[in-house]
């Protein structure tokens, strides 16, 4: 799927810390977060370099979402990932555009403009990342 | 987007209980949870009625899919929600093919097999709930 991938020079700690920073500044909280490494090793006995998904709601743009199209909520929030890489930490965002569009945006043309304002924020986040590693 | 909307004659919390035992027998467990309601009464100040998004992750199916296909994590966990909808309760489940089949089959052929694997398991929580409700 498209997404924009980041290798950026932080240790795995640094990268969410500033993921989470730069989801911040652009109305994004994260609400949930999920340590697959952890899952797997509890789960299956297996070891993997650390993986983790942060769950990010903007929560006007989530309540316009919801509010016009009930079913969006099986795609939120949006997931970020971030994994270890050796020295450095690789950051994936989605393209917000193509993920709603999955929606039907054709069922709910409000959602586009939406969708947009939300590819446009993440954007924003993408840039902030490239700077900060 | 495709997904199967069930209206269960459960109360909400019942149908949570139900939509979490049902996709423990196929061998999800619920890794997250959002009461969006909630998040959207102390973010914004606005009222509606109770929804809540479950992220369910069967461990051997992740596993193998973000071994795979790293990027994968941008649609795990499997969500579904819960909507309260006056006297009966609402539930979304995903077309797991479908919503696999976005992240791009066709450079990963084996994710075919694994989202096929999980739209049948979906497609059996789907018949138990309507068993239950």
């Amino acid at each position: 799927m498209d997404h924009t991938a980041l290798d950026l020079k932080l240790s795995f700690d640094d990268a969410i810390d500033a993921v989470t920073k730069a989801l911040g500044n652009e109305g994004f909280g994260v609400i949930t977060r999920i340590d697959m490494d952890a899952t797997f090793r509890t789960k299956l006995g297996v070891d993997m370099p650390p993986y983790t998904i942060l769950g990010a709601c903007n929560p006007v743009l989530a309540h316009t979402a919801v509010t016009a199209v009930p079913e969006i909520g099986l795609l939120l929030p949006c997931n970020i990932t971030i994994e270890s890489d050796g020295e450095q930490t690789r950051v994936r965002i989605p393209d917000a555009r193509e993920m709603l569009g999955g929606a039907g945006l054709s069922d709910a043309p409000e959602l586009a403009t939406l969708a947009d304002d939300a590819g446009q924020r993440l954007d924003r986040v993408a840039a902030a990342l490239r700077g900060s590693g």
